[in-house]
């Protein structure tokens, strides 16, 4: 789409419409009328989230380009789609942004535009405004027939999570103390990867309950078990942490974007490994409960791992 | 929904949260999962849009009661689907605040609310994040069969305005000087109301194409001219204006929320001002054109109407 072509009027705001469709080219559809117009294939549901980012609360410019910004606000809202293993069928992003060059924005943009075009999901609309901060809102549209869900989990599933973690926690800690970062975990800290083919592949595989890692492991696996009112029982040794980051960047980092899988069935963790080049890793089990709770060991111990949530056992 | 059914973790964050789901009630609803899930009427198409207003770019505390924001913020998102034609389906809100009491949240949650329940919306998602200023980014979904879009005005249209017009300017102009409002004029200026129901009413009487007012009527009859290249001839005489308001008020006042609508045929304006109490005016005509434009005169004159968007014809 041509900016030229979109009927938007003059003004400054107009302008900065133009320049991001002119960096996101043909990822951008849809965009001119007072709304977008989405078919949902026949016999899907629709699945919507929000998720908005703001510079000095989920972002600071000494840590991050505004490219790799953009992309995580992005990758970040995705995620959710990929919590309910849904197909991504368009975005929207609202964006404001204080007096800012024309190069900032396109940089923002392209960012946006990475984390479009690595997930094959179009930007369908949007909105920029001024305002002292910078934020980026991003509403993200997806569809399945059969939408995963927190509270799923049933007695007996096997818990497990993707990928290996720590990473961000490592790196948000080396950038707190000024120091440098591994390539490899500035790579997970910058260009997180939401997990949506992931995420289809489990859900076609059985898996009905699914979570992301947005606030650390420890975190999300409180809100399944408070969803699906189980109790989890973690083995804490096979928390898969990646090398150079400690036991506790893995349990308790936000931001990892992982999936957290419960599954009645084993499932094929080779078959999953080369599908994506990334581990599925079993960590636990379900169990039937009066009160929900995640109760973690070391392997062999009776002996409890304080997950660090403040208490094992809580109500809701 | 009780708020202590939704699964949500500690924190403050999640305290708001809870805060504004027990002030919605029942408009809340699909709350709880990493995303919320929709279904859409078959046969119809879904139609979404994001807005988002900023304190002291869209709203200023003198001015209006964080209610009133809230209302506003939320009418003017849901407007969007009014110039599709669309029913209103669900929205997400996104809200960034600064430090601010649970009172004020409930205050901007319960204008949040009063637009939902006026319209029918249930709201479906959200995402609460600290910021240095209060924003409100709503995200709409609607649906339906058939977009009305700006890009489907033809040659020998009828152009009409819903509403009266110029209440939101003379009330802006009215609070820059320190004034007081006339009670229709704060009404208007206020709680606008998004035209929901009466674009559904004018896509049921064959209209193809509308438009709603948010940057004046002289802007928007631009947008529909340019998008659907056509020469826009208005009869300035014939744009309703409101007591104790300007033509010019009316003419170029923003955030109004009316709708400007093309029909083939000629429309029961009667029938229309019964079912909504609410009139429809006949202003002008749309003509084939090589160049679009807006051309405004004053009733049996030749003498153009300067519509002041600085130039009669423009090219985009």
């Amino acid at each position: 789409m041509e900016p030229s072509h979109i009927g938007l009027g003059p003004g400054r705001e107009f302008d900065l419409v133009r320049a991001m469709l002119a960096r996101w080219h043909e990822l951008a559809r849809a965009i001119g009328d007072d709304a977008a117009v989405l078919d949902i294939p026949s016999g899907e549901r629709l699945v919507v989230s929000t998720d908005a980012s703001v510079e000095g609360v989920h972002f600071r410019r000494e840590w991050l380009t505004l490219r790799e910004f953009g992309y995580r606000a992005t990758a970040a809202a995705l995620s959710d789609l990929a919590a309910m293993a849904a197909a991504p069928r368009g975005m929207l992003i609202a964006l404001t942004i204080p007096e800012a060059s024309l190069a900032e924005v396109e940089e923002l943009a392209d960012g946006i535009g990475d984390a479009a075009r690595i997930t094959g999901t179009p930007i369908v609309g949007g909105d920029v405004t001024r305002g002292r901060q910078l934020a980026v809102t991003v509403t993200v549209l997806g569809s399945t027939a059969s939408p995963t869900r927190r509270d799923a989990v049933a007695p007996g599933d096997i818990i497990y999570v993707t990928g290996v973690l720590g990473g961000p926690s490592a790196a948000l800690r080396a950038l707190e103390q000024g120091e440098t970062l591994e390539p490899l975990v500035r790579e997970r800290f910058a260009r997180p990867r939401p997990r949506l083919q992931e995420a289809q592949w489990l859900a076609q595989h059985g898996v009905r309950a699914l979570i992301d890692i947005s606030d650390g492991l420890a975190s999300e696996l409180q809100h399944l078990a408070v969803a699906s009112s189980v109790e989890l029982r973690i083995d804490a040794d096979r928390i898969p942490v990646m090398r150079g980051c400690s036991w506790s960047d893995a349990a308790h980092g936000g931001e990892e974007y992982e999936l957290v899988v419960a599954s009645a069935q084993s499932l094929d963790v080779d078959a999953f490994a080369r599908a994506f080049a990334l581990p599925l890793s079993e960590i636990g089990r379900a169990r039937r409960t009066e009160i929900p709770a995640v109760i973690a060991h070391r392997a062999g111990s009776a002996e409890r791992v304080d997950l660090g949530v403040g208490h094992d056992h809580f109500s809701s």
